[in-house]
């Protein structure tokens, strides 16, 4: 293997270790010392591979948001209400599989930190250019927009209540969430095409 | 005026001026001495008063938390549509007016800390109570649960959205999100009626 690929592999084995312990414990609780001692390795290797404990937490918080978003990839190519599926299914499946990565990404504010708030922001504004994608349209029409982002909002919530209770089905979530979605789409409709509205 | 009330009253004012400079600056950038500096007090007495800047900032969010569930208050005697489309208007209100106490309360995230975690979600428990016992439920049926967790979640996404680019009315937020409601009830309906489901 080559040096590149070893550090990179290294890399990879310590975000996701931060992954883990950051959905676990506080921020404030967990110390760079935890971190390399759970990892076996030098305080001087983490702050050499990420600056610090910060910086090491943001980068825990990009994977989780990658990984989040390759998940759900890129919009399919049938009809509006079964591309809605198809990525909410997807979304759930990450939500079941890597729950820690979800909720660290989530939960992970840090008292409005900029860097942090970028991170989830874009995450979200991401699957909400989806959703307006998969209708046709832009960001440059504000009822459509919050629309989209209000079901973005409804989703990350079911999903979090989700993980929190497990007593109702993937598919029954699904239901509750697409449900939503021909009275969310038809107010943006009439919205949009009132004059001097919005 | 007594001790006592000048002791809460001074407590008081920095707790306000705790929720602002915790809405405009990341936590990590706030120290004791800036808040004790622009409250023109020592920082022992934020100590004696808080104890930390966790605590601190723990009580502001708190302060936060209760502003925004008096703001929205108990739900009205109207017919189900009607208290729901009164109580999101306070909502949005509150929104409107203590935009940086909503902001600091809703982004107010520190990596996963529980005490923090635990006032946000006291405060979304407390209006998807609200939403059941509009609906003359309770949140011992999953499918309900969910829906009125996920309509929160969506009421949250879209204040937030509003705030950021301040493009649509008031009005059109309540319509975009009283619009959704029917689908979400008729499926929880429907699911907390089918057979073996949820």
């Amino acid at each position: 293997m080559s040096r590149r690929l070893q550090v990179d592999e290294r890399r990879a084995q310590l975000l996701a270790l931060g992954v883990e312990l950051f959905s676990t414990r506080p921020y404030d609780e967990v110390s760079i010392d935890d971190i390399a001692g759970q990892a076996g390795v030098s305080k001087g290797l983490l702050y050499h591979y990420f600056g610090g404990k910060r910086a090491f937490y943001i980068a825990t918080l990009e994977l989780a948001a990658s990984a989040l978003l390759d998940a759900v990839g890129p919009p399919g190519q049938g009809p509006t209400a079964e591309r809605a599926r198809e990525g909410l299914d997807a979304y759930l499946g990450f939500v079941e599989a890597r729950a820690t990565a979800f909720t660290t990404l989530m939960r992970g504010g840090l008292g409005n930190d900029p860097e942090v708030e970028a991170i989830i922001d874009r995450t979200r504004q991401a699957f909400v250019d989806q959703v307006l994608t998969s209708l046709g349209l832009d960001d440059s029409r504000p009822a459509w927009r919050v629309a989209a982002r209000t079901w973005i909002g409804a989703v990350e919530a079911a999903s979090l209540d989700w993980l929190q209770h497990r007593d109702v089905s993937r598919e029954d979530l699904v239901e509750i969430l697409t449900g939503m979605l021909p009275g969310l789409v038809a107010t943006a409709a009439r919205l949009d095409a009132a004059p001097g509205s919005t």
